[in-house]
C-alpha cells in the first residue's frame, strides 16, 4: 500500500508563536540564508492556503519569493467564487476535501497557512507535520499561530536544527488520538 | 567591577507558548528526569515572583518540589501586606527595586512568574536570560507566558538542549536596546 501524502505546517515563528507582527510585519523573518527550505520543496508538489492569505500572496510580487517552486496551489475559502486559472478553490467540506486530495497520488503537502486554516485541519487530526523555524525574537503581539485550537495536540519531536544566526528548526510530527 | 547579578527566565513552555493549562493544569511538564534543572540551581540564591503565583505555591506541598534549593523568595505585589516570614514582599516601585536588588552581591536570581510580573519586567528591560523547557505539546488554551509585552524584544540563542523525550531546552540572552 502507498503510504499517503503528509500535510506538513512549514513556517516561521517568533519565540511567542506569532506568524507576522501587528500590522502583518515578516521583516523579522530571515532572509540570508536557505535554512532548509529548498530541501523541503523537494518533499512537496502542492500547498494549501487560506482565503486571506491567498489575497495577501496576490498582492505580492512573485520576485519576492526567489526558489518558490511550481506548486498545485489549493485556495480553502467559503466565500471567494473563483481563484487565479491554475489554482484550485476549495469551497465545500474542508475535512473531506482534505482527506480526498491526501490520497491522491503525489508528494507531501506544504500547509502555508492562515491561522483560520491552520486551526480546522489541526482541530481535525489532519497536519501530520509541523517545521517551525523559530525566530529568536518575541514580537509581543500579531497573528498568532495557534489560536481557537479546541483540544491539546500532542507531538514527537523528530528533528531540531540550530543555525547560527540563533534561529531553531523544530520539527515535530502530530499524534493523532 | 563585579558583574551584575542576572535576571533568568526559567519556566517550562509549550510549543504554543502557554505555561499552564486553561484550569492551571501542568501535568504536561515532564517530571521524569532534571532537565538541567540542578545545574541550574547552582547558579541562582533568590527567586522573583508575583503575587498570583506566591499565592499557588502557598497551597503546595513542599513535598512537591524535591531539590528545590533553599532561596531568598522576593514576592512582588501592590495588595499584599505580608508574606511569610522568610520572605520578602516588594510593594513600591517595581523596576527600582528591581536594579537595587540586582546590584546587591549575590548569585544570579531565578524569575519564577507569573505573566504580570514577567511581562512588567521583561518590558523594562530587566530580564537577562530565558532559559524555556519546551515541551513537545500544544494546549491551545491557558496561561500565555508572553503577554502585554509593549514592543519587540530581540535575543540572542546562547544554548539549545534536545532531550529524546522531545523536550527542547532553548537559552537566549536578552538584548538590551
Amino acid at each position: 500500500m502507498l503510504s499517503m501524502r503528509k500535510l506538513i505546517l512549514q513556517l516561521a515563528v517568533s519565540l511567542d508563536s506569532y506568524i507576522e507582527g501587528p500590522n502583518g510585519e515578516f521583516d523579522w523573518c530571515f532572509t540570508d540564508q536557505d535554512y532548509g527550505m529548498s530541501e523541503f520543496f523537494k518533499r512537496i508538489d502542492s500547498l494549501f492556503i487560506g482565503r486571506k492569505s491567498f489575497e495577501l500572496m496576490m498582492t505580492m510580487d512573485d520576485a519576492a519569493m526567489p526558489g518558490f517552486p511550481k506548486l498545485t496551489e489549493y485556495v480553502f475559502s467559503t466565500t471567494l467564487t473563483e481563484v487565479k486559472p491554475d489554482a484550485i478553490l476549495i469551497k465545500g467540506n474542508i475535512e473531506s476535501e482534505v482527506r480526498r486530495i491526501k490520497n491522491e497520488p503525489g508528494k507531501d503537502i506544504w500547509l502555508f497557512g492562515g491561522a483560520s486554516l491552520t486551526a480546522s485541519l489541526l482541530n481535525a487530526g489532519l497536519v501530520d507535520e509541523m517545521i517551525l523555524a523559530v525566530h529568536p525574537i518575541i514580537l509581543g503581539s500579531g497573528k498568532a499561530l495557534f489560536s481557537n485550537i479546541s483540544s491539546r495536540i500532542s507531538l514527537i519531536l523528530t528533528d531540531t536544527k540550530t543555525y547560527p544566526g540563533g534561529l531553531v528548526m523544530l520539527t515535530y510530527q502530530t499524534i493523532i488520538g
